[in-house]
């Protein structure tokens, strides 16, 4: 195995479970200090709601050797040999590589945080959230700088989630984002409700702006040291900052793979079959960050990292690596994500996303309610559907709300796999009592709404 | 319209959505005083969350007459002449007999509740919940009696629901229920969960226990008049009772359906086709508590009398009134239900409902949490779901938890209805992120284990 997180390890967890250590030796490399850790928690324990970073660790080193797994941690990877069936690794402290054969090899390398080639973006008190040393050393200026301004660069699922960490820890927060709206992996409309939510929470949110450079001081001014951050630059003006945080996205870690001739997709992440083989490779399998997913909707190579997804690889990988049979069939694209109160939940595809592969759809947005109108705390809902226009057959859904609006996204994302059309949607069977949902769930609401409209008039 | 609640004011909507009042006359006939109120409100307007009863009124008459439909209430038809395409009324104030004659009529009368043939339980002081004037009368009750002690009579949606009302205005409540366990509609080790829950909760369980008699008192000692309600009796115990809430369920009102010769089902309720005719009648349609309904998963005819069945027929009769088409396939059994914060879902079948068709099927149980463990609020949540031995087809799930646990059964609602199996449920792309569920959803977590049962062992 290379690295030794959630794809990782889990691909060995399963493989171990499957084989005894007399049939499978398991030996993990990862460079970092740290196993199977919730990276999708380090909001939450930089906003203090998860109160030791030790609560993000699902596994530690020694619970994986107590399973009988060989792991190296601190010894990277620095070579895949696929013909000679062997890697290169080097010990971090030391410097001493060595090689490793193997009869059968894991790829989970996992993504790395884009940081800008722009000036200041390595300055004290600018930090990515990528791993527990990051999130150590985010918490570390936090602790430190005696301003209490914060910019976060990026809106996706990370700057979202870190605005509200860092709102929940007293600091002034700004959003700065380049997309039109914050959450690009919404359609704009409905992004718009997120940007209006994140002010109404106090947040500044400052949209299609770029960051051009991040500004530091000199002296002894700040005691983040030399150079700390002292604003962020767009264009068009200057945010002062104590401490930036970093949220624009991953790509996928796939150095290794590429100089070892693996293939890669247009995302840059390793090309599997639905087993998780790299393809054209019999022994070699890669999941989680650092390989591209079938979009079951689509049709199309995406990349999405996301520990749901590296999980289930390393569950399928761990399967068919200890002899057993499974498959990855893809994914739907759901994605759920919450700011304070305000839930953000979405599955399939936007309307650029159709475009892009030529279907024609309809889209339709509905207001409805998370709970009967009449029960206590029922709060506004916005559902966006789109379905295909000839065939009826569902396409994505967005939702934005509070309480329950978020999850709701699973019964669409269930709808999608199986190909449901919007007039089958409007009879789906879905719980109702007052205290969870009204008379006709959102979804189903969205859904009627669809139908009227795939079928050009009322009948 | 014979029936102006749910169904067949949905279908009136509906239809008048499609045609005007020069194309269709729209007659309503409903023998009470409401229309399209919310039956599944009643317990929390008795609880004091709902604040008055008006707020469950999704159409007033008003509203329903200002779209043309000529709505008459307290009219009651006293019978159908399907032959002649008319019906008989009574003004239930005057008495006034007359005729209507009819192109199109649409049966929706919905159930009664059972009010079983024993002593005491006309009694001042016992209440059922099935309309607003019921719970009218119970809040009088509850207003005018001296005591502090309730007994709900049966343990089904409306009885856990109304022993939570009951709790919430102080009362020392106790459930006596017939079964070996609340909640039938779960298996009885389910219903042990919610059993305890409800203990916890300070509400005292009674299973296994058949109420013989009402047992009254004379004299004023009780401001509910002569005759008012003492205790409840079963074959081996008196419970003390100052107010009694009957919850043992309804059945279909079909006594007009019957006289005039239309098919009923084993269960009493009338039986339709897909475009929710009745069958063999060209021009009647049915729908809501009145019907009985087919359940996809086991191939049989039910009766499940659910507002958000009522609403969809009502949907699907309108749409076909109107000269539209709209069909409703059938439900997958889905219900949801919470007592305080305890929350419980089901869909699908039983372990009795399976055996009764001959499945032959594995069942699992498994405990996770509502959220990321190390998220603050994660809950326990078990997780129930059966699957067919050989294909793997999912069959059913329950699910008994607190926050988030309820409307998790609609992933499952919705795979049931796709006819998916435990394998592809392992790898349905459902949302994650710590604050929503853990890595692994626990219906994902509980697919996984019947993976593991269905395929006999591990491979």
């Amino acid at each position: 195995m290379i690295g030794a997180d959630a794809a990782g390890m889990s691909a060995a967890s399963q493989a171990r479970r499957l084989r005894g250590p007399d049939e499978l030796e398991i030996v993990a490399f990862e460079r970092g200090r740290f196993t199977s850790f919730s990276a999708c928690g380090i909001p939450y324990w930089v906003s203090g709601d998860v109160e030791e970073r030790d609560r993000l660790i699902a596994r530690t080193p020694e619970e994986h050797r107590a399973r009988d797994i060989d792991l190296r941690l601190r010894t990277e990877v620095t070579e895949i040999d696929a013909a000679a069936g062997r890697v290169r690794t080097r010990d971090v402290d030391s410097g001493t590589e060595s090689w490793t054969s193997y009869d059968k090899l894991v790829i989970a390398t996992g993504a790395r945080p884009v940081r800008p080639d722009r000036p200041g973006f390595d300055a004290p008190g600018v930090h990515g959230v990528q791993t527990l040393d990051d999130g150590e050393a985010l918490l570390d200026s936090l602790t430190r700088v005696r301003g209490r301004r914060a910019v976060v660069v990026g809106a996706g699922y990370i700057g979202v989630e870190m605005a509200e960490a860092l709102l929940k820890r007293g600091y002034e927060v700004t959003v700065v984002n380049r997309g039109k709206e914050p959450m690009s992996t919404l359609d704009p409309d409905m992004g718009r409700l997120v940007h209006r939510a994140m002010e109404e929470m106090g947040i500044t949110m400052v949209d299609d702006a770029e960051v051009t450079k991040v500004l530091t001081g000199e002296g002894d001014a700040s005691p983040l040291g030399e150079g700390w951050v002292r604003a962020v630059a767009t264009e068009d003006a200057e945010y002062p900052a104590d401490v930036v945080v970093l949220g624009i996205g991953v790509r996928p870690e796939t150095t290794l793979a590429r100089a070892a001739g693996l293939p890669l997709g247009a995302h840059g992440g390793l090309l599997t079959d639905r087993a998780m083989r790299v393809r054209g490779h019999e022994n070699i399998w890669a999941g989680g960050d650092c390989v591209e997913v079938l979009d079951l909707v689509s049709g199309q190579q995406r990349h999405i990292p996301l520990g749901t997804h590296a999980n289930k690889h390393g569950q399928v990988i761990g399967t068919n690596v200890g002899g057993g049979c499974a498959t990855f069939p893809g994914v739907v694209g759901t994605a759920v994500s919450k700011v304070c109160d305000l839930e953000i939940g979405r599955t399939g595809l936007r309307e650029k996303d159709a475009r892009r592969v030529g279907l024609r759809f309809e889209t339709v947005v509905v207001e409805s309610t998370s709970r009967a109108g009449y029960y206590p705390g029922a709060s506004p809902m916005t559902v966006k559907m789109l379905a295909e226009r000839r065939t009826g057959r569902l396409l994505g859904v967005q939702i934005v709300g509070r309480e329950g609006a978020a999850k709701r996204v699973d019964i669409a994302a269930v709808a999608l796999t199986a190909g449901l059309t919007v007039d089958q949607m409007t009879v789906l069977d879905l719980g109702y009592a007052p205290p969870f949902s009204p008379v006709w769930d959102p979804v189903l609401v969205a859904a009627r709404k669809a139908v009227t409209k795939v079928r050009g008039s009322a009948p």
